[in-house]
């Protein structure tokens, strides 16, 4: 939790120019393949060159920098650059240090498809290539609740030719869709008519779709520190600056949110006010509504993304319950920010099926005001020309039942968050964290270490960590590591096994800090 | 067909800025509604001001102009803009004419999800709102094909808990469907491997991952005259310059083409070689040769979209056949254009299940070089995090049968086709097209009438025409339009008498030409 720290003020970030962190990150997970450490190091720095991550001229870090940060010795990285200079990859000039060679590859100029300044790449990455042998904690996705599976028997028991005996393009949504879950936030006290919602492919679309709307090149997003690196990337790809609010126990800092919204006039402010990922804050009532209040009186649209909406427990009356609506009911949540808002206020609420249902139907939404949501539905339109029928008709099915099925899940939630916090209490009893309430993973905080430097030494040992660098724009959170615990109980132990392994390593060798003090202005 | 009109030297298009027709396609389909015609168009005219289409202080034309536009009577016109003034919507001063009032709405100046001087728009406007009681020409989808029910219901039989049980993010493509869609191109004589497959949503999305790879704001891309607007529009939104060049029976102009991309340097180069859309044109195979070893020599990427890959009838041999493969066999369609391209080209393929499947299931594909799709896969990740992956199961199921189902099909294509000609000879003598071998509208070129004031009359015997004006950014085919056949009899039938009426109504009236003499530079 950052209450740890002192809060600091909001700051830019733009980093459009490639990182030692970016370089670094495009190397890829050669640690896990096979044949000596040097050799596995050159081939991932020679797909970067040949993928296009790595440009000719690109500085790539020194050897003794490059040694530091990966925990490798510093011969290992001599020799991989030995055998990169050998191949015609990379020069090495007396006071200029070592660059992609510019004969190296004439790739086409083209974008290598990662966001400039992006830090999600590397989730996106792992997506495409799979896990292998690896245990990714870039993704807290699990399989399918059986209702899933029921209510595709229960589809192909209907009348699927009639059903199918229509164009099949619905950008704005399947009419049966957009209904049930317009009737689905009625039910959570926030009234919705289906003009008010649009369907996307996962909650994810539609941040890019509000990104489409609002943000221009240059623009500003208030987002908080930490964040998403994948939504960060969306934002990011429209070559928009972020500017971060801490968190506290509540949610956003409010005193600062109101400096950065007076300040700095965004475009948009994106927040995670149920079950925060990475942190699992859940925001309060109280704080739900100053701040739907601030964004309204500053005129700020906000989209509020409650894709990781999975409770693990009951949770308890908040720091600030809501006097005309007590939270004194077990499993009762807020209601999401849009309920708190006033009248005439811009607030977007995007939900998502994906932690409930199956990631793999990707089926996600937006609320808004039906004005707003047509322009969306324009965009989607843009896009792909509408998601899916069939999916839609099986989410059609399950939205009803949205209630039943998260509650008969949370006993199974609760029980592998005790299993992961019994693993971890006895094989790395120095690690800190706050049991949260809801969400699927732990924000770690890792004491005295940095964390890109553990993911380093965790990755040989075959767990790729999400470090709490690339969560935040601000660059706080660096001992931070989120750790999901979305796993069967075989993975977990191993999970476990293996974080212990690698922290038993990084202790060995002994912290070591080289990056430059951090000055705050 | 083009060939009825000398060749013209390429055009570039811009337009940014909000054109007369532009303001007139903002109205929508008011001529469709109920109550006085004066009461419809300034209904029309009030939602585009409240949708955010007509910002205050856009020009509107002036009642003379609209009413000879529309084809309605200029009383009509002097009603609804006094109705509009009257709600303070619009302002006419003497000298600077009809404008929306700068009071009328403080509408978030944000974007109204249309792509500035696209064309697309208003069938993207029918796909959100749904067709009602209108026969829309901007869809050519038809209901889904039997296979599709059958494998579902084969799907539903299956272990679907175990095969569900997996995170469900596949940006690239669930493995088994890339190795179906790789084998099925390598069947038709493409070698493919599936590292080079990307899954879609759709063919659209295909090109709008192409689309941010390759294009910048101020990049160049070289297309078809005429294209498909709302293919247009995803290239304009990315603040792409269009040049087009004529097609004549066997494809696009080759000695156009040549000097097009000498002068202007395209980024990307986007043609439809399999019965293109809207023209129907099959390239013929040494066309296809010549334009990808032209592109290969100018090293400018190619993007081709063969979404509309049906046919309705045996291919006559091409007046260039292939000497290395004679086209002899019935049915038998050349080779994709990637399949005639030299060594190192770069030729993305697009392809869809819209037209031969269901469009509903949203599946497409792009197959390239590997390090291409790998970029593109990244571009999937950024825009969704992947496609369903149900649909995709299906789709693994039915790409194996494409060329069983689509032999199946074509002779209902056949008879439909047969059915409207017959139709149009009988009702509408005057109209000219030719019979295509494939695809699933004709091109309909109307003696002597402008098509964008055709479709005027037409929406109001409740018909939505494309005219051929949206389909063509250098502003030929004023006098074309799309006509799908993919309907049942019984909307053919009425659709053919609500367009002879149509038709009818603007012979009373005589054709109308308002436009100035287009000066060709």
């Amino acid at each position: 939790m950052t209450t740890s720290r002192p809060a600091r003020p909001p700051q830019a970030v733009q980093g459009f120019e490639r990182s030692e962190g970016e370089v670094i990150a495009s190397f890829g997970t050669w640690a896990t393949g096979t044949g000596p450490i040097y050799r596995r190091l050159a081939d991932g720095i020679r797909k970067a060159i040949e993928g296009g991550s790595l440009p000719p001229g690109q500085r790539i870090p020194s050897e003794r920098q490059l040694a530091t940060v990966l925990r490798v010795s510093r011969t290992t990285v001599v020799a991989a650059y030995e055998a990169l200079r050998d191949a015609g990859l990379v020069e090495s000039r007396r006071g200029s240090g070592t660059r992609v060679a510019a004969t190296a590859r004439p790739t086409r100029s083209i974008s290598d498809g990662r966001v400039p300044g992006g830090t999600g790449s590397s989730m996106y990455q792992r997506l495409i290539e799979g896990p292998g042998d690896l245990i990714s904690l870039t993704c807290s996705a699990e399989g399918a609740v059986p209702e899933l599976v029921a209510a595709f028997r229960e589809l192909a028991g209907a009348d699927l030719a009639t059903a199918f005996d229509e164009p099949g393009y619905h950008p704005a949504g399947l009419p049966e869709l957009r209904q049930a879950i317009a009737d689905h936030l009625t039910a959570t006290e926030l009234p919705t008519t289906p003009d008010q919602i649009l369907v996307t492919t996962g909650a994810h679309q539609a941040l890019v779709l509000v990104s489409e709307l609002y943000l221009r090149p240059g623009g500003t997003v208030l987002a908080e520190s930490p964040s998403w690196p994948g939504c960060l990337d969306v934002l990011r790809s429209r070559g928009a600056h972020i500017v971060t609010v801490p968190l506290d126990d509540e949610g956003p800092d409010v005193r600062l949110m109101a400096e950065a919204l007076a300040d700095r006039r965004p475009d948009l402010v994106y927040l995670m006010p149920t079950f925060h990922n990475p942190t699992g804050v859940l925001m309060s009532v109280a704080r739900r509504r100053r701040i739907a209040e601030l964004c309204a009186r500053h005129d700020v649209p906000v989209i509020e993304d409650n894709a990781y909406i999975v409770q693990t427990a009951a949770v308890a009356p908040g720091p600030s319950p809501d006097a005309s609506r007590p939270l004194g009911e077990p499993r009762d949540l807020p209601r999401l920010l849009a309920a708190y808002a006033p009248r005439g206020a811009e607030v977007l609420s995007a939900g998502s099926l994906a932690k409930v249902i199956w990631a793999g139907l990707r089926m996600g939404w937006v609320r808004g005001p039906a004005e707003i949501v047509e322009r969306l539905a324009r965009r989607k339109a843009l896009a792909d020309l509408g998601s899916p029928v069939i999916d839609q008709m099986l989410a059609a099915r399950l939205v009803p039942q949205l209630p039943r099925i998260e509650a008969a899940r949370a006993p199974e939630r609760e029980r592998r968050l005790d299993r992961i916090e019994k693993l971890l209490r006895d094989r790395l009893p120095e690690w800190r964290w706050r049991r949260p309430y809801g969400g699927s993973g732990l924000w770690i905080e890792l004491p005295g270490v940095d964390a890109t430097e553990f993911s380093h030494v965790a990755l040989r040992h075959g767990v790729e960590v999400v470090p709490g660098a690339v969560t935040d724009p601000s660059g706080a959170h660096d001992r931070f590591m989120r750790l999901p615990y979305t796993f069967t109980d075989e993975v977990l132990d191993l999970l476990v096994d293996r974080l212990a392994r690698a922290w038993a390593e990084i202790g060995r060798h002994g912290p070591v800090d080289t990056r430059p003090v951090r000055v705050i202005v």
